[in-house]
């Protein structure tokens, strides 16, 4: 392979959006592929992951990451295979997962702190669900509901965007812990499908407009950790209807990322106080150590067959900022993942 | 003693206010002093507790606590001696506290689990300072603070109506344990106070309108800690100076209980997310079995003059209504206390 007379068609950032992402806040760009240096290696670019918390990245200030530059390659996480190899950390034909970019190729040095690149198995599941339950989004489900929602057995669990790629792994942990689970998404294909496919005890469809009474049909005995990935109206009305010492996991507010007008804080958060609960943060990262102790807990549930998940797979790296938006607009059905190339 | 022929001048709850409790939401009665049966005692209140939570027990709906019915005695706590007893556990000239009521007397069962009497020893300390800080207001300060809190030494603890009842207690508490103390409180007086007499690193006059800028500088560590009392633009603004893994103990949101829109929910709320920072709430009977070590901690503080508190005693039952409007005026500087009766 000579990478130097191959195109590496990329988007960058130019704008910082104002609401939804528009299309002139990408430019779409195209450079030769940069060849490995000493300690480095070439990636080609198989899987991209599309998340709402990208639309985070593109604001500027203060956050847990550091926004994405104007002019910069848009951040997004990936599965590649490795193309060309300067390192003796990788070899060509080995399967990574990383930080990649929105791009087809990412060239860089094989340690690189922020590209994080770590070796997959495609033995162990399919290189999607590297970017589902094996990877950032399972991360995230496993440790924020495990570690700070602490569930127990018998105890109910409740998680918002229930279909999502978070969703969909927080409802089989707590099913695989003892919990009962109840899940809210938007519309009926979702809510049957966590329940039928996944496992789920029940799930509330929050566009029927019934979410506070469902609250208490479906959740009889109260709510004792609630895992919130939408914010907004959603984790209000969960509020009014949870138990003593209850614990609310903060993982995401996708109703909240593309307001013009300041975010809608909890109206009903003294509910904390009556009910002395709590309400934390998680940040997946923290929890980089013990990921191979989730990816194999979870992966021996796959092999059991006791534990699914699904992707929404769009085809094509020029689909980026319109795929992009069905996550704001509900519209991806499983994990969000954009093929940019075959294997 | 004849009790029979002493009036027991009461205040009655007559109408659920809406916004700040107007003197027609209250009904003054007047009934013959009820003599105690086998088993009870009769108490004659001296001070009674006003506190922003008596503001909650006055609205409709589940509580912490059950709410005063209309033309219920108003819900007070108090420091009274026992004029009368009919049971051994307590005896004539004995001081008790307990939850007597926005009343002059208070007849019942000894054991009444609501009332919660307990004796209290004056050679301790005055009877004011417990309604203060070895009362109800200390005690949530005090395992606020290092239950939910859990300060460690050299870390920022930030606590808004410093110079209450309750933001006093965990000020000194805090400084007592090692940690750098910054209050928020109304006003140039206030705030001297905290700082000169009760030792605080700093204090913010919020009433200044630069909050934001003087959390900046006179945290200049961040906030690991912060104690919240008054909710609404103040909490929202502490949230975006908290550090990693802060701990934000949410006691009262007296900027919100007069409202008569909904409650303004910290719209900051996902710098909880970020910080990987927690926010959990505090009832303060949840430790109940504990108080008897908090009480001996801080009397010790106080002996050697290391701990100290105000109280703002206003004198006559009767000067109860517009007493407890200066709570949510902030125009009581210390403790608010009604005193009933010399002793």
């Amino acid at each position: 392979m000579n990478a130097t007379v191959i195109a590496n068609q990329q988007f960058r950032l130019a704008a910082r959006p104002v609401g939804l992402p528009k299309p002139t806040d990408w430019r779409q760009t195209s450079e030769p592929v940069q060849e490995p240096r000493d300690g480095e290696i070439l990636v080609k670019a198989l899987y991209l992951s599309l998340d709402p918390a990208m639309r985070g990245w593109m604001n500027e200030g203060k956050s847990y990451i550091k926004p994405v530059g104007i002019g910069e390659v848009m951040r997004a996480g990936g599965i590649g295979k490795v193309v060309a190899s300067k390192s003796p950390l990788f070899a060509v034909g080995d399967y990574v997962s990383g930080v990649l970019g929105v791009q087809q190729f990412w060239t860089g040095a094989a340690n690189d702190a922020s590209a994080a690149l770590a070796k997959i198995d495609p033995a162990v599941a399919p290189l999607p669900k590297w970017l589902n339950a094996l990877g950032m989004p399972g991360m995230t489900a496993y440790f924020g509901l495990l570690e700070v929602g602490q569930p127990k057995p018998g105890q109910t669990v409740v998680v918002s965007g229930a279909a999502g790629a978070v969703g969909q792994t927080v409802g089989q942990v707590a099913k695989h812990k003892g919990c009962r689970v109840v899940g809210i998404a938007g519309g009926k294909d979702k809510c049957d499908f966590v329940v039928n496919e996944l496992g789920f005890d029940a799930c509330i469809d929050y566009k029927s407009g019934s979410l506070r009474e469902e609250l208490k049909t479906k959740c009889p005995q109260g709510v004792d950790v609630y895992f919130d990935n939408v914010g907004g109206e959603i984790l209000d009305t969960v509020l009014t209807r949870i138990n003593l010492k209850a614990r609310i996991i903060i993982c995401g507010a996708i109703s909240q990322y593309n307001n013009t007008t300041p975010v809608k804080g909890p109206a009903n958060y003294l509910s904390l106080l009556v009910n002395r609960a709590r309400m934390e943060g998680i940040v997946v990262f923290d929890y980089a150590d013990r990921y191979p102790l989730a990816i194999a807990e979870m992966a021996k549930w796959m092999r059991d067959g006791t534990f699914k998940s699904r992707e929404d797979i769009v085809q094509g790296l020029e689909k980026f900022p319109e795929a992009l938006l069905m996550l704001f607009e509900g519209k991806n059905f499983g994990k969000l993942i954009l093929q940019v190339s075959g294997e």
